[in-house]
């Protein structure tokens, strides 16, 4: 059993609120609470809470490759920089990899992640260590062979704040009869199905060749998307066409958008994010890879989205910061299938108290504004996770002992 | 006679280097040097130093408009929301609102901007308590009457850091008359001459339709694009076509570019760089005022542009980290006639120290890289304008009291 922890004067959707957490959840929420005895109390006065934000595609381990290769083309930089130093990796890197993801996560409000990466016992000892949830990605290529002894290779979970899914890379990389052994194993065990879909331009054309149609409408006539319904996860779902989108809406799956590696990649930027929540699907948000993207912060992923919406609609009233963060938390939990995204009693106790005399908030005529256009992740002081606090005035715990151990291995990946 | 600075041990370019400021100048960059004996000494051991930003075109006090009307179209919320409230304006409110906007500029990395907004004088003092540098623009509507008796209307300039320009709105609020008025007096008395330009389609279509000919021939046909030639500023310059370009290249103008603004208004985002860069034009950029981007960060703005740039051409390498810095440093500085921008002896001392410590640098594969694609301004430790600590280990002078009366007069500007 935790300690609760009690939230006094707080400001909630514009209104001062006390907040009381009790394990890990919200059991109340309104004015004049009473504090439990023995509750942890926070003074909320200068704070304004929120949800935390749910970073619904990255490659954790892949942080220690930030700045690593940029400005080049996708091909040059996956066969001539990432792809030879991944040779490099083993149990610790992704171990302290993972780690360093988690604490920049924390530090920008994100207290789960869907990953998709190698050396799953690795990563989680590494989610558990720090307190926040993941869904571990069990990673595919080819025709999944490996599924035949899953059961015996999926490591034992330690907490309630982690997930596995399994994880095709992408249709150009995995066999359809890999594909469908995957779709197979996540309906068999109640998983998500976690995949790249449609990212480039490239791919879709070579579906079309190969395949005969769009990705998407290959996955349906494999089966597995009635199959998978809303448990299929497809990252990037850029490139699509009305056909897919009334597919995917059918089957409410749900899509991540990741607007700033598709910025830096150059694999398009025009998300049909409106189209799609129109059509059924649950679509939500990601950071991919620190390789791609250059840092897990989900608010300016937020910020980027939002304002994307607008540029290439050519509407300033497109995708307000509202709907934004929706889509970057209640949305992205929805799709972990974790019960969090919202303050209301009852919901799991994930929560970011963000600091109002931080100048992004002078004045403050709009506080979600505030946060969504003008913050950065520094204005973020104390993060809560699943009712513990993970972040407190901006500390997190091994903080020092998780750089200075990033900083070691990083070399050793990238000798 | 200011405190000469020393600075450590820092890494410059990749390679860890002892800076010596005396004055407002660098006079030492090096291995070994010595520190005067009355020197201000910063040890640099964790610190990269860059040089700060400068933030091409803004309008200071609209700060205090943060997040008021965020979504609207720009009829509307010009209309409806940010006019009738700009009747309240009064010096009280233009000084510390600008006094605001030059903290969180400091905060952000930036010692210089080129502003255009109202209530000069009011601003002159905000920016002379503030301790950067800017361009104060006197702002002009119509036929710009009161050009007959400006001399005796422009304040006192107090300080070094500090300069006016001409500023007439647009072509589409001040008359050929008027714009002419402007140009002869900036010819006349050595200013510069900013002005919004194509900021948005209807404009230009306007100006079709009006004058027969484009934004910038119109112009080149009032003979002010020779007359300016490197003194014209056209904020903005987002929907130009080729003959334009060509112009704006032949004279040696400069542009700037907004990428957050204009994405938020949705006016465009397919800007120019690369081929009014070949053509011979300075491309800078700016935040435009908080308003409409809600924020005043330079550093954020870098990013947005260099991935913008790869968004719409579709081109990975485009717009590298190193292009997209010098665009909002070097360029900068030169547009405002400010010898700045570059951390080589002999240049003024503007300068930013970064902390490798943070979070967005770890681990440092590339530290430019990594100040550009990964950090928030929260990184930027201590910041150095004209020789002048302005901001040390984050604290800036006045902060508390600038928050203070920025927070009071917001309500009496919003009431």
């Amino acid at each position: 059993m935790s300690q609760p922890i009690f939230i006094k004067g707080v400001l909630l959707n514009e209104q001062t609120t006390d907040i009381l957490i009790e394990n890990n959840k919200f059991v109340g929420i309104g004015n004049n609470l009473s504090a439990p005895t023995n509750a942890f109390i926070i003074d909320g006065s200068h704070f304004a809470a929120f949800p935390t934000f749910a970073n619904n595609h990255t490659h954790a381990a892949m942080t220690l490759f930030r700045g690593f290769g940029d400005d080049l083309p996708l091909d040059i930089w996956l066969n001539e920089w990432i792809w030879p130093k991944e040779k490099n990796l083993n149990p610790e890197i992704i171990y302290w990899g993972t780690r360093l993801a988690c604490l920049e996560m924390i530090k920008s409000g994100t207290t789960a992640f869907n990953n998709m990466y190698f050396f799953l016992e690795d990563e989680t000892h590494a989610v558990n260590d720090s307190g926040i949830r993941a869904m571990l990605g069990c990673t595919h290529f080819g025709d999944a062979d490996m599924m035949a002894d899953l059961d015996a290779k999926l490591p034992e979970i330690p907490c309630e704040r982690i997930s596995y899914s399994i994880a095709p890379h992408a249709i150009y990389t995995v066999s359809a009869l890999g594909l469908k052994r995957c779709a197979d194993y996540c309906k068999h065990h109640g998983l998500k199905f976690h995949i790249h879909m449609s990212e480039t331009l490239k791919e879709v054309e070579d579906c079309i060749k190969a395949n005969g149609c769009r990705p998407y409408e290959y996955l349906d006539r494999l089966g597995i998307l009635e199959q998978m319904g809303n448990d299929l996860i497809g990252a990037h779902s850029l490139h699509l066409d009305e056909n897919e989108i009334a597919l995917i809406g059918k089957y409410h799956c749900s899509v991540v958008h990741n607007p700033n590696s598709n910025l830096k990649l150059a694999s398009g930027h025009e998300f049909y994010a409106l189209e799609m929540k129109n059509a059924g699907v649950n679509v939500t948000l990601g950071t991919d890879g620190c390789s791609s993207s250059n840092n897990l912060d989900m608010l300016e992923a937020t910020k980027t989205m939002s304002l994307l919406q607008k540029g290439w609609r050519k509407d300033p009233t497109a995708m307000p910061c509202a709907e934004a963060f929706q889509i970057a938390t209640v949305n992205g939990f929805k799709a972990m299938g974790i019960d969090a995204g919202r303050i209301e009693v009852g919901k799991l106790a994930d929560l970011m108290l963000v600091d109002l005399n931080n100048i992004a908030f002078i004045p403050n005529n709009n506080t979600l504004s505030n946060l969504i256009f003008s913050a950065h992740s520094d204005a973020i002081d104390t993060v809560i996770c699943n009712g513990e606090v993970v972040m407190e005035h901006r500390h997190v715990k091994d903080e020092e002992e998780i750089i200075s151990n990033a900083r070691r291995v990083a070399k050793i990946l990238l000798a």
